[in-house]
């Protein structure tokens, strides 16, 4: 409920106070600074207020109750009218009036959603140890209050953060590099972001996976990139085939190509890294889920083949810990650290401190390892689990890739159109992106699952519908005579 | 410590496992994946991690401990040798061992800094109430998981947030607003530079007040803006003299204006609006301690007198709760709310959501305003004794407005080098920034105190430190024949 503090009565005019108190209550109303549905003060509190006499403020809100501004109910109190709304100073042409329903719990209107299966890239945030992490936390803040300051000498991120993440990355990923070269981001968007204000000018060319991942498509397209989509084959990205339009940045997922799910080989790894010193430009490696690997162990990452760093690595907490926290990394080669740094300060000063301390805290004390343990062992039942229940319903899908991280892509055969299938399980409460929304080029349809964040009984469920659906849904499209003779994909 | 699983031994080779291993090591620390004072993992972690037989990796470890790379330490195990530095592969031209000194707590040499007298624009971060937004994020967190995950259709910010937000400024600050026209930011800094790039293309011209806030300029040179310094008189803001270059965007402080504390007058109000208009620029508000009236009730908004929609109001939550919570906010106009969440969409997917949800929960509550008149209590009383001790002194400073928010800015004589007081005073602990360091091409100086965030003792001690200081560096200075009539400024 508002005081009404601001009103500002002139008391030198010749209309009278009430008249007065009337006219600006009205004008709130009507430039929407008070909505239909909200309660006003009492006569008594908004008479105190505005030093009134009690009778001024119930002669000006009895007046406004009569013209219909107001509302007076019994014992509750006195509220803006619904009809108010008709009165309103037209701020905007979206309706203004979402809170009424229910003007006491505002955020019941946020809802939280949960991914639908089998959306992709969601980590299972239920088996994240929140109160592990909350205990870590306590610790932090008991360390005192400065860490609530303003400490923009950390813009790129805590100090103690950063030494954890290049030791791991070291230690994992084969990453070289030193602490200093690593930046603290919000998410990995917000590498991929900054990295396209310092990298690229408009007209500029990027050379990116297609299939590829959309945020990054944005940030290049936002910053006024061309993007040059870049086939997949077998061995990975393939190179540029000609060398002339300038390239400013080549981006990849070498690791597991989001979404197809290959694994860049050795050679073509050495090709890249030869291409980039020649064409004078950087790559982005973003290595969104290596951590997930549950046979053989991961390659090391490009970057760690990469003698001239020219590699910009990326990555992100939010797949290994949850998505909300917001935390991701870049590794900068030196020639970048500062001037990554220096756009960070003028991006948001500095990121949110509590949780980066946090972390560090739970990456000292071993918990990070022990969540990643935990996860792979999950992930690793869920994926055998997907690939059971694929298997025994025979769909007109083939997965020549089942060495998923979080994500397997499932072919269709050529000119299908996917998003005939994807729309269609989404009408069905399931969520399986076509191939088609990450593509500009490539023709090759298809649907990309997701396994992590289900059990292993949704993703039954889940897969036993979508076998209904496809098999229906087949008998409204090109292939539907043979739907199982479809299957076989011309690779 | 690591665990070395990353070693690939290429066991088909002439080598025997032994050299290979010393090999892999050698190029580890060559690399920089393993750092001098590193510990590595005993012999027979390594042997079974790399399911080597033990004997194997003593003999490795004794290669390298003679060749120098490594350190053998009785009873604490091998360590990546002090010496091996100078093996190293050059990363960069910094040097790559401040973890050294402290492998077990990394984050020790992650300091957190108090302010300083007198910094400006500080909260003082203990009256923040902790244990009650702790209490609010705990409930939070007990609704379920949901908010762990990726929200993206929460770019702009939690509903519930923005909802309550909007209510907040409608009443305390006469904002007309619509929630869905509020977006949260990572502090106000992140709406100014998601605003540049909204708004700015490279060679524009933003008028912005001189002396003005550094934050802000920072923005719009990144996005390439030419700025042209807005000379300040009474009424706050003085108008672009000419339309000769297009302005596309005015940034102004008009509830006090950082630094100086100038109120804009209504009638500079009215007349900037119009001249919005007739120019057809944006005028960007920034209202970044208004909560803090000791005294007359604030003037409402700029935004509040705009009836075009020109004029973009930010705010903060870091001085009202604590910076490093990293929550800001904008009041867009109907035609940037798109535009602005869009491109927040692709600058960080969305922010962190615990901290969203827990901040409309404790808003909700009446926290918030219940921690705001406390703090209003206190500051008020700081803004006392800070003005009882200046005046105790005498110094050779005016302060032509003392109804401050968080500052108060004291001129010093025309002429005068401020740098050069501000320096002196730095390197004897009190943090008291020139004026001329907001300048452009204003050519008054002073310097600028915060009182906010030191508690009455801190403050007198502080002033009576720097009065010392002040009449001691007086010698060293032109005005010192006479510091004290130096105290007269012209105005």
């Amino acid at each position: 409920m508002k005081t009404l503090g601001t009103i500002d009565l002139r008391r030198d005019r010749s209309t009278s106070l009430q008249a007065e108190l009337a006219t600006q209550l009205k004008k709130m109303i009507q430039r929407g600074e008070l909505c239909a549905g909200e309660r006003l003060p009492s006569s008594r509190e908004l008479a105190t207020t505005l030093h009134l006499s009690r009778n001024t403020v119930i002669a000006a809100y009895d007046a406004l109750v009569g013209q219909g501004y107001l509302e007076s109910e019994l014992r509750s109190g006195v509220f803006v009218g619904r009809a108010a709304q008709a009165f309103r100073f037209q701020l905007s042409t979206r309706s203004r009036n979402s809170k009424t329903s229910n003007p006491q719990h505002p955020q019941a209107n946020a809802r939280f959603r949960e991914p639908l299966p089998f959306r992709p890239a969601q980590p299972d945030v239920r088996l994240f140890p929140i109160k592990i992490w909350n205990r870590h936390r306590a610790r932090v803040l008991k360390r005192g209050t400065n860490i609530l300051h303003y400490q923009s000498t950390f813009s790129s991120g805590l100090h103690g953060l950063r030494q954890n993440i290049a030791e791991y990355l070291r230690d994992s990923r084969g990453v070289r590099c030193d602490w200093r070269e690593i930046a603290i981001t919000s998410g990995s968007q917000q590498a991929l972001f900054l990295l396209s204000h310092l990298l690229i000018k408009p007209g500029d060319a990027v050379y990116m996976e297609d299939p590829g991942y959309l945020g990054a498509r944005l940030a290049w397209k936002q910053a006024g990139a061309q993007i040059l989509p870049a086939p997949i084959d077998d061995e990975g990205i393939c190179l540029p085939r000609s060398e002339e339009i300038p390239v400013s940045l080549i981006y990849t997922t070498p690791s597991r190509q989001f979404p197809l799910g290959t694994c860049m080989s050795l050679g073509r790894r050495l090709m890249l890294l030869d291409c980039a010193v020649r064409l004078q430009t950087w790559i982005v490696e973003d290595d969104y889920d290596a951590e997930f690997r549950y046979k053989s162990p991961p390659l090391p990452s490009l970057q760690n083949l990469d003698d001239n760093r020219r590699v910009i690595y990326v990555g992100t907490f939010s797949k290994t810990l949850f998505p909300s926290l917001r935390i991701g990394y870049a590794v900068l080669p030196p020639e970048l650290v500062d001037r990554f740094a220096n756009l960070k300060h003028i991006a948001e000063d500095h990121g949110p401190l509590v949780d980066q301390a946090t972390l560090a805290a739970f990456m000292d004390s071993g918990a990070f390892h022990t969540h990643l343990r935990r996860c792979r062992r999950h992930y690793a039942e869920r994926q055998e689990t997907f690939l059971d229940a694929i298997a025994r319903h025979g769909l007109p899908l083939s997965f020549p890739i089942t060495d998923g991280g979080m994500n397997i892509a499932g072919l269709l055969p050529t000119g299908t159109d996917d998003s005939f299938y994807s729309e269609q399980l989404r009408l069905n409460g399931l969520d399986v992106p076509p191939l088609s929304k990450y593509s500009i080029a490539n023709v090759q349809p298809g649907l990309l699952f997701g396994f992590t964040a289900f059990d292993p009984r949704t993703i039954r469920r889940g897969i036993d519908k979508l076998a209904k659906l496809i098999w229906k849904n087949g008998s409204a499209h090109p292939y539907a005579d043979s739907p199982r003779s479809a299957a076989r994909i011309p690779r």
